[in-house]
Protein backbone atom coordinates (compact mmCIF):
# COMPACT_ATOMS: atom_id res chain seq x y z
CA UNK A 1 0.00 0.00 0.00
CA UNK A 2 2.84 2.68 1.00
CA UNK A 3 5.09 1.89 -1.96
CA UNK A 4 7.14 4.56 -3.10
CA UNK A 5 5.86 7.11 -5.69
CA UNK A 6 7.05 7.38 -9.48
CA UNK A 7 8.68 10.39 -11.08
CA UNK A 8 8.29 9.25 -14.32
CA UNK A 9 4.28 8.25 -14.88
CA UNK A 10 2.73 8.57 -18.18
CA UNK A 11 2.19 8.06 -21.77
CA UNK A 12 -0.39 5.04 -20.83
CA UNK A 13 -3.92 4.50 -20.60
CA UNK A 14 -6.47 4.17 -17.96
CA UNK A 15 -7.02 -0.06 -17.92
CA UNK A 16 -10.36 -0.69 -16.46
CA UNK A 17 -13.12 -2.74 -16.50
CA UNK A 18 -16.48 -1.03 -17.79
CA UNK A 19 -19.78 -2.12 -16.16
CA UNK A 20 -22.56 -2.70 -19.01
CA UNK A 21 -25.33 -4.84 -17.48
CA UNK A 22 -28.64 -4.47 -18.54
CA UNK A 23 -27.22 -1.40 -20.61
CA UNK A 24 -27.41 -0.43 -24.18
CA UNK A 25 -24.48 -0.86 -26.83
CA UNK A 26 -24.69 0.34 -30.36
CA UNK A 27 -23.10 -1.69 -33.11
CA UNK A 28 -22.44 0.58 -35.97
CA UNK A 29 -21.40 -2.54 -38.91
CA UNK A 30 -22.24 -5.98 -39.45
CA UNK A 31 -18.56 -7.33 -40.34
CA UNK A 32 -15.81 -9.50 -38.98
CA UNK A 33 -14.44 -6.85 -36.74
CA UNK A 34 -18.21 -6.06 -35.84
CA UNK A 35 -18.40 -9.78 -34.58
CA UNK A 36 -15.54 -9.06 -32.40
CA UNK A 37 -16.82 -6.50 -30.56
CA UNK A 38 -20.72 -8.14 -30.52
CA UNK A 39 -18.82 -11.01 -28.61
CA UNK A 40 -17.04 -8.25 -26.53
CA UNK A 41 -20.09 -6.76 -25.84
CA UNK A 42 -22.00 -10.08 -24.74
CA UNK A 43 -19.79 -10.82 -21.87
CA UNK A 44 -21.26 -7.35 -20.75
CA UNK A 45 -24.87 -8.40 -20.43
CA UNK A 46 -25.70 -5.43 -22.05
CA UNK A 47 -28.30 -4.74 -24.58
CA UNK A 48 -27.20 -4.76 -28.27
CA UNK A 49 -28.40 -2.83 -31.78
CA UNK A 50 -26.61 -3.41 -35.04
CA UNK A 51 -27.02 -1.39 -37.65
CA UNK A 52 -26.16 -2.93 -41.16
CA UNK A 53 -26.93 -3.49 -44.58
CA UNK A 54 -27.72 -7.60 -44.67
CA UNK A 55 -25.20 -7.89 -47.48
CA UNK A 56 -22.97 -6.49 -44.97
CA UNK A 57 -23.30 -8.77 -41.91
CA UNK A 58 -20.45 -11.13 -41.99
CA UNK A 59 -21.43 -15.40 -41.05
CA UNK A 60 -19.89 -14.99 -37.44
CA UNK A 61 -22.06 -11.84 -36.71
CA UNK A 62 -25.27 -13.54 -38.39
CA UNK A 63 -24.59 -16.48 -36.07
CA UNK A 64 -24.22 -13.94 -32.78
CA UNK A 65 -27.60 -12.20 -33.89
CA UNK A 66 -29.61 -15.86 -34.20
CA UNK A 67 -28.20 -17.25 -30.92
CA UNK A 68 -28.84 -14.28 -28.79
CA UNK A 69 -31.95 -12.66 -30.16
CA UNK A 70 -32.85 -11.78 -26.43
CA UNK A 71 -29.87 -9.76 -26.28
CA UNK A 72 -29.32 -8.34 -29.92
CA UNK A 73 -31.45 -6.23 -31.78
CA UNK A 74 -30.75 -5.76 -35.83
CA UNK A 75 -31.54 -3.41 -37.87
CA UNK A 76 -31.13 -3.92 -42.28
CA UNK A 77 -30.00 -0.17 -42.86
CA UNK A 78 -27.41 2.40 -42.08
CA UNK A 79 -27.06 5.12 -39.76
CA UNK A 80 -29.46 8.09 -39.94
CA UNK A 81 -28.56 10.45 -37.77
CA UNK A 82 -28.39 11.71 -34.07
CA UNK A 83 -31.60 10.19 -32.87
CA UNK A 84 -29.71 6.72 -32.89
CA UNK A 85 -27.94 7.80 -29.77
CA UNK A 86 -30.78 7.98 -27.85
CA UNK A 87 -30.80 5.71 -24.73
CA UNK A 88 -27.25 4.57 -26.04
CA UNK A 89 -24.42 3.82 -23.32
CA UNK A 90 -21.67 3.07 -25.47
CA UNK A 91 -21.16 3.02 -29.20
CA UNK A 92 -18.56 1.18 -31.51
CA UNK A 93 -17.85 1.71 -35.27
CA UNK A 94 -16.97 -0.96 -37.05
CA UNK A 95 -17.37 0.47 -41.08
CA UNK A 96 -14.97 0.95 -43.49
CA UNK A 97 -16.61 4.29 -44.35
CA UNK A 98 -13.56 6.74 -42.09
CA UNK A 99 -16.09 9.98 -42.82
CA UNK A 100 -18.74 8.25 -41.98
CA UNK A 101 -17.32 6.86 -38.58
CA UNK A 102 -15.70 10.40 -37.57
CA UNK A 103 -19.33 12.01 -38.25
CA UNK A 104 -20.91 9.17 -35.49
CA UNK A 105 -17.99 10.09 -33.57
CA UNK A 106 -18.81 13.81 -33.13
CA UNK A 107 -21.99 12.90 -32.09
CA UNK A 108 -21.35 10.71 -29.55
CA UNK A 109 -19.21 13.46 -28.11
CA UNK A 110 -21.93 16.00 -28.58
CA UNK A 111 -23.97 12.79 -26.58
CA UNK A 112 -21.50 12.35 -24.32
CA UNK A 113 -21.46 9.02 -24.93
CA UNK A 114 -18.29 6.83 -25.38
CA UNK A 115 -17.06 5.60 -28.47
CA UNK A 116 -15.08 3.55 -30.54
CA UNK A 117 -14.26 3.76 -33.82
CA UNK A 118 -12.55 0.51 -35.30
CA UNK A 119 -8.96 1.39 -37.04
CA UNK A 120 -9.01 5.09 -36.02
CA UNK A 121 -7.57 5.34 -32.62
CA UNK A 122 -7.02 9.01 -32.63
CA UNK A 123 -10.94 9.45 -32.61
CA UNK A 124 -11.29 6.74 -29.81
CA UNK A 125 -12.38 7.17 -26.54
CA UNK A 126 -11.05 3.87 -25.16
CA UNK A 127 -8.57 0.65 -27.41
CA UNK A 128 -9.87 -2.89 -27.36
CA UNK A 129 -6.86 -5.37 -25.96
CA UNK A 130 -6.55 -9.12 -26.42
CA UNK A 131 -8.38 -10.79 -23.44
CA UNK A 132 -7.93 -14.05 -21.28
CA UNK A 133 -11.10 -15.31 -19.73
CA UNK A 134 -11.34 -17.74 -17.04
CA UNK A 135 -15.17 -17.35 -15.28
CA UNK A 136 -15.09 -14.43 -12.74
CA UNK A 137 -11.17 -13.95 -13.84
CA UNK A 138 -10.60 -11.47 -16.72
CA UNK A 139 -7.25 -10.39 -18.31
CA UNK A 140 -6.78 -7.58 -20.74
CA UNK A 141 -3.27 -6.81 -22.59
CA UNK A 142 -3.03 -3.46 -24.23
CA UNK A 143 0.03 -2.52 -26.51
CA UNK A 144 -1.45 1.38 -26.14
CA UNK A 145 -2.32 0.75 -30.23
CA UNK A 146 1.57 0.23 -30.83
CA UNK A 147 1.41 -3.71 -31.61
CA UNK A 148 -1.88 -5.15 -31.34
CA UNK A 149 -0.68 -8.55 -32.71
CA UNK A 150 1.96 -8.88 -30.29
CA UNK A 151 -0.69 -8.61 -27.45
CA UNK A 152 -1.69 -12.65 -29.12
CA UNK A 153 1.94 -13.65 -28.31
CA UNK A 154 1.79 -12.33 -25.18
CA UNK A 155 -1.40 -13.66 -24.48
CA UNK A 156 -0.18 -17.56 -24.94
CA UNK A 157 2.42 -16.78 -22.57
CA UNK A 158 0.25 -15.38 -19.93
CA UNK A 159 -2.67 -18.24 -20.70
CA UNK A 160 0.36 -20.81 -20.34
CA UNK A 161 1.51 -19.37 -17.04
CA UNK A 162 -1.91 -20.03 -15.58
CA UNK A 163 -3.59 -23.06 -13.80
CA UNK A 164 -6.79 -22.89 -15.40
CA UNK A 165 -7.65 -22.86 -11.22
CA UNK A 166 -7.59 -19.26 -10.91
CA UNK A 167 -11.62 -18.55 -12.17
CA UNK A 168 -12.88 -21.39 -9.85
CA UNK A 169 -10.65 -19.80 -6.30
CA UNK A 170 -11.61 -16.15 -7.10
CA UNK A 171 -15.60 -17.31 -7.43
CA UNK A 172 -14.89 -19.36 -4.24
CA UNK A 173 -13.35 -16.36 -2.90
CA UNK A 174 -16.12 -13.96 -3.61
CA UNK A 175 -18.80 -16.43 -2.19
CA UNK A 176 -16.48 -16.23 0.97
CA UNK A 177 -16.84 -12.16 0.67
CA UNK A 178 -20.32 -12.28 0.51
CA UNK A 179 -20.95 -14.50 3.85
CA UNK A 180 -18.38 -12.08 5.09
CA UNK A 181 -21.32 -9.22 4.41
CA UNK A 182 -23.89 -11.13 6.42
CA UNK A 183 -21.13 -11.63 9.22
CA UNK A 184 -20.37 -8.05 9.31
CA UNK A 185 -22.58 -5.78 7.43
CA UNK A 186 -22.19 -2.04 6.59
CA UNK A 187 -20.60 -0.69 3.10
CA UNK A 188 -17.31 1.00 2.65
CA UNK A 189 -16.02 2.38 5.83
CA UNK A 190 -14.54 0.51 8.80
CA UNK A 191 -16.61 -2.38 8.51
CA UNK A 192 -15.41 -2.24 4.95
CA UNK A 193 -11.67 -2.05 6.04
CA UNK A 194 -11.94 -4.79 8.77
CA UNK A 195 -13.06 -7.07 6.39
CA UNK A 196 -10.44 -6.08 3.74
CA UNK A 197 -8.01 -6.62 6.37
CA UNK A 198 -8.75 -10.09 7.27
CA UNK A 199 -9.23 -11.00 3.67
CA UNK A 200 -5.86 -9.55 2.88
CA UNK A 201 -4.38 -11.62 5.81
CA UNK A 202 -5.76 -14.88 4.31
CA UNK A 203 -4.84 -14.48 1.17
CA UNK A 204 -1.36 -13.89 2.13
CA UNK A 205 -1.80 -17.22 3.71
CA UNK A 206 -3.94 -19.41 1.25
CA UNK A 207 -2.54 -20.32 -2.33
CA UNK A 208 -5.05 -20.38 -4.94
CA UNK A 209 -5.73 -24.33 -5.02
CA UNK A 210 -6.64 -24.10 -1.60
CA UNK A 211 -9.21 -21.50 -2.55
CA UNK A 212 -10.46 -23.59 -5.52
CA UNK A 213 -11.27 -26.12 -2.76
CA UNK A 214 -12.65 -24.49 -0.50
CA UNK A 215 -16.62 -26.01 0.02
CA UNK A 216 -19.31 -24.53 2.14
CA UNK A 217 -18.39 -26.45 5.29
CA UNK A 218 -15.14 -25.11 5.31
CA UNK A 219 -16.11 -21.69 4.29
CA UNK A 220 -18.82 -21.57 7.73
CA UNK A 221 -15.54 -23.05 9.57
CA UNK A 222 -13.21 -19.86 8.28
CA UNK A 223 -16.50 -17.53 9.60
CA UNK A 224 -16.59 -19.25 13.22
CA UNK A 225 -13.24 -20.07 13.90
CA UNK A 226 -11.39 -17.38 11.56
CA UNK A 227 -13.43 -14.02 11.48
CA UNK A 228 -15.22 -14.57 14.94
CA UNK A 229 -11.61 -14.81 17.10
CA UNK A 230 -10.12 -12.28 14.68
CA UNK A 231 -7.48 -15.27 13.04
CA UNK A 232 -6.72 -16.60 9.51
CA UNK A 233 -6.37 -20.65 10.04
CA UNK A 234 -4.92 -22.46 7.39
CA UNK A 235 -6.58 -24.86 4.99
CA UNK A 236 -5.47 -27.87 6.89
CA UNK A 237 -6.94 -26.57 10.19
CA UNK A 238 -10.22 -26.42 8.32
CA UNK A 239 -9.65 -30.16 7.60
CA UNK A 240 -8.81 -28.89 3.64
CA UNK A 241 -7.17 -31.81 1.54
CA UNK A 242 -5.72 -31.51 -1.75
CA UNK A 243 -6.57 -34.74 -3.63
CA UNK A 244 -4.15 -33.64 -6.41
CA UNK A 245 -1.11 -33.14 -4.46
CA UNK A 246 0.50 -36.70 -4.22
CA UNK A 247 -0.37 -36.87 -8.08
CA UNK A 248 1.79 -33.37 -8.71
CA UNK A 249 4.06 -33.87 -6.15
CA UNK A 250 4.35 -37.71 -7.92
CA UNK A 251 4.70 -36.23 -11.61
CA UNK A 252 8.47 -33.93 -10.96
CA UNK A 253 9.37 -37.08 -8.46
CA UNK A 254 9.23 -39.36 -11.29
CA UNK A 255 10.66 -37.41 -14.16
CA UNK A 256 13.80 -36.55 -12.08
CA UNK A 257 14.20 -40.28 -10.64
CA UNK A 258 14.55 -41.25 -14.18
CA UNK A 259 17.09 -39.04 -15.06
CA UNK A 260 18.71 -38.50 -11.60
CA UNK A 261 18.57 -42.09 -10.89
CA UNK A 262 17.27 -44.99 -13.35
CA UNK A 263 20.04 -43.48 -16.19
CA UNK A 264 23.07 -43.77 -14.05
CA UNK A 265 21.82 -46.81 -12.57
CA UNK A 266 21.77 -48.74 -15.73
CA UNK A 267 25.06 -47.12 -16.97
CA UNK A 268 26.47 -48.52 -13.66
CA UNK A 269 25.49 -51.77 -14.47
CA UNK A 270 26.23 -51.10 -18.08
CA UNK A 271 29.89 -50.52 -16.60
CA UNK A 272 30.11 -53.41 -14.59
CA UNK A 273 29.14 -55.35 -17.33
CA UNK A 274 31.92 -54.29 -20.14
CA UNK A 275 34.42 -54.55 -17.22
CA UNK A 276 33.69 -58.25 -16.89
CA UNK A 277 33.47 -58.79 -20.67
CA UNK A 278 37.34 -57.52 -20.84
CA UNK A 279 38.22 -59.56 -17.36
CA UNK A 280 36.19 -62.68 -18.12
CA UNK A 281 39.20 -63.70 -20.95
CA UNK A 282 42.09 -62.51 -19.33
CA UNK A 283 40.89 -65.28 -16.56
CA UNK A 284 40.58 -67.77 -19.05
CA UNK B 1 -10.40 -14.19 -37.19
CA UNK B 2 -13.53 -16.65 -38.15
CA UNK B 3 -13.24 -18.48 -34.74
CA UNK B 4 -16.79 -20.52 -33.64
CA UNK B 5 -19.62 -18.24 -31.78
CA UNK B 6 -19.35 -18.99 -27.95
CA UNK B 7 -23.72 -19.52 -26.88
CA UNK B 8 -22.95 -19.00 -23.31
CA UNK B 9 -20.96 -15.40 -22.95
CA UNK B 10 -22.27 -13.03 -20.20
CA UNK B 11 -21.36 -12.34 -16.42
CA UNK B 12 -18.38 -10.58 -17.34
CA UNK B 13 -17.61 -6.90 -17.79
CA UNK B 14 -15.68 -5.17 -20.90
CA UNK B 15 -12.02 -4.61 -20.12
CA UNK B 16 -11.15 -1.26 -22.53
CA UNK B 17 -8.30 1.04 -22.08
CA UNK B 18 -9.57 4.59 -21.59
CA UNK B 19 -7.97 7.48 -23.31
CA UNK B 20 -6.88 10.15 -21.01
CA UNK B 21 -4.13 12.30 -22.47
CA UNK B 22 -5.22 16.13 -21.42
CA UNK B 23 -8.36 15.01 -20.32
CA UNK B 24 -9.76 16.52 -16.74
CA UNK B 25 -10.19 14.10 -13.73
CA UNK B 26 -11.82 14.74 -10.43
CA UNK B 27 -9.94 12.92 -7.44
CA UNK B 28 -13.02 13.09 -4.26
CA UNK B 29 -10.21 12.19 -1.14
CA UNK B 30 -6.73 12.47 -0.70
CA UNK B 31 -5.99 9.40 1.85
CA UNK B 32 -4.04 6.21 0.63
CA UNK B 33 -6.82 4.86 -1.63
CA UNK B 34 -6.90 8.10 -3.14
CA UNK B 35 -2.94 8.06 -3.72
CA UNK B 36 -3.60 5.24 -6.00
CA UNK B 37 -5.79 6.63 -8.09
CA UNK B 38 -3.75 9.78 -8.52
CA UNK B 39 -0.95 6.85 -9.89
CA UNK B 40 -3.39 5.08 -12.54
CA UNK B 41 -4.38 8.70 -13.83
CA UNK B 42 -0.59 10.12 -13.76
CA UNK B 43 0.11 7.25 -16.24
CA UNK B 44 -2.48 8.57 -18.55
CA UNK B 45 -1.50 12.46 -19.04
CA UNK B 46 -4.45 13.28 -17.77
CA UNK B 47 -4.86 17.07 -15.31
CA UNK B 48 -5.82 15.77 -11.78
CA UNK B 49 -8.05 18.38 -9.61
CA UNK B 50 -7.68 16.32 -5.85
CA UNK B 51 -10.37 17.45 -3.65
CA UNK B 52 -9.48 16.93 -0.05
CA UNK B 53 -8.82 19.31 3.41
CA UNK B 54 -5.61 19.19 4.19
CA UNK B 55 -6.16 16.89 7.09
CA UNK B 56 -7.25 13.99 4.74
CA UNK B 57 -4.34 13.88 2.50
CA UNK B 58 -1.96 11.06 3.06
CA UNK B 59 2.08 11.03 2.63
CA UNK B 60 1.73 9.20 -0.58
CA UNK B 61 -0.88 11.70 -2.41
CA UNK B 62 1.48 14.62 -0.78
CA UNK B 63 4.62 13.44 -2.47
CA UNK B 64 2.39 12.81 -5.85
CA UNK B 65 1.30 16.72 -5.51
CA UNK B 66 4.92 17.49 -4.72
CA UNK B 67 6.65 15.97 -7.61
CA UNK B 68 3.63 16.63 -10.35
CA UNK B 69 2.62 19.95 -9.95
CA UNK B 70 1.75 20.52 -13.39
CA UNK B 71 -0.35 17.97 -13.69
CA UNK B 72 -2.28 18.14 -10.41
CA UNK B 73 -4.42 21.18 -9.15
CA UNK B 74 -4.70 20.19 -5.02
CA UNK B 75 -7.83 22.29 -3.28
CA UNK B 76 -7.74 22.17 0.59
CA UNK B 77 -11.93 21.74 1.07
CA UNK B 78 -14.52 19.26 0.53
CA UNK B 79 -16.98 18.30 -2.56
CA UNK B 80 -19.51 21.51 -2.85
CA UNK B 81 -21.95 20.39 -5.16
CA UNK B 82 -22.39 20.10 -8.84
CA UNK B 83 -20.48 23.15 -10.32
CA UNK B 84 -17.25 20.53 -9.26
CA UNK B 85 -18.39 18.67 -12.21
CA UNK B 86 -17.92 21.36 -15.25
CA UNK B 87 -15.49 20.13 -17.57
CA UNK B 88 -14.80 16.79 -15.63
CA UNK B 89 -14.07 14.41 -18.04
CA UNK B 90 -14.19 11.26 -15.23
CA UNK B 91 -14.71 11.14 -11.38
CA UNK B 92 -13.28 9.08 -8.66
CA UNK B 93 -14.09 9.08 -5.57
CA UNK B 94 -12.20 7.64 -2.14
CA UNK B 95 -13.37 9.22 0.77
CA UNK B 96 -14.88 7.14 4.26
CA UNK B 97 -18.52 9.50 3.80
CA UNK B 98 -20.98 6.67 1.69
CA UNK B 99 -23.94 9.03 1.66
CA UNK B 100 -21.57 11.73 -0.34
CA UNK B 101 -20.24 9.52 -2.35
CA UNK B 102 -23.88 8.00 -3.34
CA UNK B 103 -24.82 11.87 -3.90
CA UNK B 104 -21.45 12.59 -6.02
CA UNK B 105 -22.31 9.67 -7.99
CA UNK B 106 -25.74 10.70 -9.02
CA UNK B 107 -24.30 14.13 -10.20
CA UNK B 108 -22.23 12.20 -12.36
CA UNK B 109 -24.81 9.94 -13.80
CA UNK B 110 -26.89 13.80 -14.65
CA UNK B 111 -24.19 15.21 -16.01
CA UNK B 112 -22.58 12.07 -17.50
CA UNK B 113 -19.46 11.98 -16.10
CA UNK B 114 -17.64 8.22 -15.93
CA UNK B 115 -17.47 7.51 -11.87
CA UNK B 116 -15.45 4.97 -9.76
CA UNK B 117 -16.72 5.15 -6.24
CA UNK B 118 -14.39 3.42 -4.02
CA UNK B 119 -15.56 0.55 -2.19
CA UNK B 120 -19.02 1.05 -3.22
CA UNK B 121 -19.35 -1.76 -6.66
CA UNK B 122 -23.07 -0.76 -6.80
CA UNK B 123 -22.46 2.60 -7.70
CA UNK B 124 -19.43 1.97 -10.32
CA UNK B 125 -19.48 2.53 -14.10
CA UNK B 126 -16.02 0.53 -13.79
CA UNK B 127 -13.71 -0.62 -12.05
CA UNK B 128 -10.09 -1.24 -11.57
CA UNK B 129 -7.74 -3.93 -11.31
CA UNK B 130 -4.21 -5.01 -10.74
CA UNK B 131 -1.80 -3.58 -13.21
CA UNK B 132 1.15 -4.88 -14.74
CA UNK B 133 2.97 -2.28 -16.79
CA UNK B 134 6.17 -2.79 -19.19
CA UNK B 135 6.59 0.96 -21.44
CA UNK B 136 3.61 0.50 -23.98
CA UNK B 137 2.90 -2.95 -22.57
CA UNK B 138 -0.41 -2.70 -20.17
CA UNK B 139 -1.89 -5.71 -18.67
CA UNK B 140 -4.81 -5.52 -16.13
CA UNK B 141 -6.09 -8.50 -14.10
CA UNK B 142 -9.87 -8.64 -12.97
CA UNK B 143 -11.54 -10.63 -11.21
CA UNK B 144 -14.87 -8.48 -11.48
CA UNK B 145 -15.13 -7.70 -7.64
CA UNK B 146 -14.98 -10.97 -6.26
CA UNK B 147 -11.08 -11.46 -5.20
CA UNK B 148 -9.33 -8.44 -6.07
CA UNK B 149 -6.61 -10.25 -2.94
CA UNK B 150 -6.28 -12.77 -5.56
CA UNK B 151 -5.42 -10.32 -8.78
CA UNK B 152 -2.21 -10.14 -6.53
CA UNK B 153 -0.98 -13.52 -6.84
CA UNK B 154 -1.99 -13.82 -10.64
CA UNK B 155 -0.41 -10.63 -11.50
CA UNK B 156 2.71 -12.55 -9.88
CA UNK B 157 2.49 -15.39 -12.03
CA UNK B 158 2.00 -13.11 -15.30
CA UNK B 159 4.95 -11.32 -14.23
CA UNK B 160 6.67 -14.86 -14.27
CA UNK B 161 6.29 -15.58 -17.20
CA UNK B 162 7.08 -12.55 -19.10
CA UNK B 163 10.76 -11.65 -19.92
CA UNK B 164 11.12 -8.11 -19.35
CA UNK B 165 11.62 -7.67 -23.11
CA UNK B 166 8.10 -6.98 -24.35
CA UNK B 167 7.86 -4.00 -23.84
CA UNK B 168 10.67 -3.13 -25.96
CA UNK B 169 9.54 -5.39 -28.44
CA UNK B 170 6.18 -3.53 -28.88
CA UNK B 171 7.92 -0.37 -29.29
CA UNK B 172 9.80 -1.31 -32.01
CA UNK B 173 6.59 -2.72 -33.79
CA UNK B 174 4.91 1.00 -33.05
CA UNK B 175 7.92 2.47 -34.88
CA UNK B 176 7.53 0.02 -37.93
CA UNK B 177 3.93 0.43 -37.80
CA UNK B 178 4.40 4.26 -38.03
CA UNK B 179 7.00 3.35 -40.77
CA UNK B 180 4.22 1.11 -42.92
CA UNK B 181 2.05 4.38 -42.84
CA UNK B 182 4.50 6.38 -44.65
CA UNK B 183 4.87 3.92 -47.59
CA UNK B 184 0.88 3.05 -47.28
CA UNK B 185 -0.72 6.09 -46.01
CA UNK B 186 -4.47 5.96 -45.43
CA UNK B 187 -6.27 5.64 -42.59
CA UNK B 188 -8.60 2.73 -42.22
CA UNK B 189 -10.40 0.74 -45.24
CA UNK B 190 -8.20 -1.32 -47.69
CA UNK B 191 -5.02 0.19 -47.24
CA UNK B 192 -5.53 -0.06 -43.50
CA UNK B 193 -6.27 -4.32 -44.37
CA UNK B 194 -3.67 -4.59 -46.41
CA UNK B 195 -1.01 -3.13 -43.63
CA UNK B 196 -2.70 -4.97 -40.83
CA UNK B 197 -2.57 -8.46 -43.08
CA UNK B 198 1.24 -7.85 -43.60
CA UNK B 199 2.00 -7.09 -40.01
CA UNK B 200 0.00 -10.27 -38.93
CA UNK B 201 2.13 -12.51 -40.83
CA UNK B 202 5.39 -10.75 -39.72
CA UNK B 203 4.39 -11.24 -36.25
CA UNK B 204 3.29 -14.79 -36.27
CA UNK B 205 7.27 -15.08 -38.13
CA UNK B 206 9.28 -13.17 -35.83
CA UNK B 207 9.20 -13.89 -32.35
CA UNK B 208 8.81 -11.54 -29.50
CA UNK B 209 13.03 -11.17 -28.75
CA UNK B 210 13.74 -10.48 -32.62
CA UNK B 211 11.39 -7.52 -32.83
CA UNK B 212 12.91 -6.27 -29.29
CA UNK B 213 16.48 -6.48 -31.48
CA UNK B 214 15.03 -4.80 -34.66
CA UNK B 215 17.22 -1.73 -35.35
CA UNK B 216 16.55 0.96 -37.88
CA UNK B 217 18.53 -0.43 -40.69
CA UNK B 218 16.57 -3.33 -40.20
CA UNK B 219 13.28 -1.85 -40.30
CA UNK B 220 14.24 -0.18 -43.52
CA UNK B 221 15.50 -3.05 -45.04
CA UNK B 222 12.05 -4.47 -43.61
CA UNK B 223 10.17 -2.08 -45.68
CA UNK B 224 12.13 -2.18 -48.67
CA UNK B 225 12.61 -6.13 -49.34
CA UNK B 226 9.62 -7.13 -47.48
CA UNK B 227 6.95 -4.86 -47.66
CA UNK B 228 7.64 -3.31 -51.51
CA UNK B 229 8.01 -7.22 -52.10
CA UNK B 230 4.93 -8.02 -50.56
CA UNK B 231 6.71 -10.93 -48.76
CA UNK B 232 7.84 -10.96 -44.85
CA UNK B 233 11.93 -11.54 -45.04
CA UNK B 234 13.37 -13.48 -41.72
CA UNK B 235 15.20 -11.76 -38.98
CA UNK B 236 18.14 -13.57 -40.32
CA UNK B 237 17.50 -12.72 -44.11
CA UNK B 238 17.63 -8.93 -43.02
CA UNK B 239 21.32 -9.40 -41.35
CA UNK B 240 19.63 -10.00 -37.44
CA UNK B 241 21.51 -11.35 -34.98
CA UNK B 242 20.57 -12.60 -31.89
CA UNK B 243 23.41 -11.92 -29.30
CA UNK B 244 22.57 -13.95 -26.68
CA UNK B 245 21.47 -16.72 -28.70
CA UNK B 246 24.35 -18.86 -27.61
CA UNK B 247 23.87 -17.82 -23.85
CA UNK B 248 20.16 -18.87 -23.63
CA UNK B 249 20.22 -21.84 -26.02
CA UNK B 250 23.82 -23.37 -23.94
CA UNK B 251 21.86 -23.28 -20.67
CA UNK B 252 19.20 -26.09 -21.61
CA UNK B 253 22.12 -27.73 -23.51
CA UNK B 254 23.94 -27.59 -20.33
CA UNK B 255 21.56 -28.85 -17.95
CA UNK B 256 20.78 -31.62 -20.60
CA UNK B 257 24.49 -32.51 -20.85
CA UNK B 258 24.52 -32.76 -17.25
CA UNK B 259 21.22 -34.85 -16.91
CA UNK B 260 21.24 -37.19 -19.69
CA UNK B 261 25.18 -37.80 -20.86
CA UNK B 262 27.40 -36.94 -17.79
CA UNK B 263 25.78 -38.46 -14.96
CA UNK B 264 25.06 -41.68 -17.38
CA UNK B 265 28.58 -41.36 -18.25
CA UNK B 266 30.04 -41.18 -15.07
CA UNK B 267 28.44 -44.15 -13.60
CA UNK B 268 29.75 -46.08 -16.52
CA UNK B 269 33.03 -45.45 -15.44
CA UNK B 270 32.15 -46.15 -11.55
CA UNK B 271 30.38 -49.76 -13.08
CA UNK B 272 34.13 -50.40 -14.92
CA UNK B 273 35.84 -49.52 -11.40
CA UNK B 274 33.71 -51.20 -9.11
CA UNK B 275 33.44 -54.45 -11.45
CA UNK B 276 37.71 -54.14 -11.99
CA UNK B 277 37.99 -53.94 -8.24
CA UNK B 278 35.85 -57.35 -7.59
CA UNK B 279 38.44 -59.19 -11.08
CA UNK B 280 41.63 -58.15 -9.61
CA UNK B 281 41.90 -59.48 -6.35
CA UNK B 282 40.40 -62.77 -8.05
CA UNK B 283 43.50 -62.63 -10.98
CA UNK B 284 46.16 -62.01 -7.97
Amino acid sequence: MNSPVDPNLGGGSLLIAWQLKDKNVLIVGGGEVASQRVESILVTDANIVILCPENGVSPRTRRFIELYPDRISYYDRLFTGPDELNNMDMVLTAIDDNDRSREIVELCRKARVPVNAADIPDLCDFYFGAQVRDGPLQIMISTNGQGPRLSALIKQKIQGSLTGREGEAIRKVGELRQLLRVYEPGVGGPSGRKRMKWMTQLCNQWDMEEFALMDDVMMKRLMEEGWAKERTPSFEELGGKRPDSRTTKMTPLITSWSTSLVLPSLSFIAGLLVASLFSLPRRR
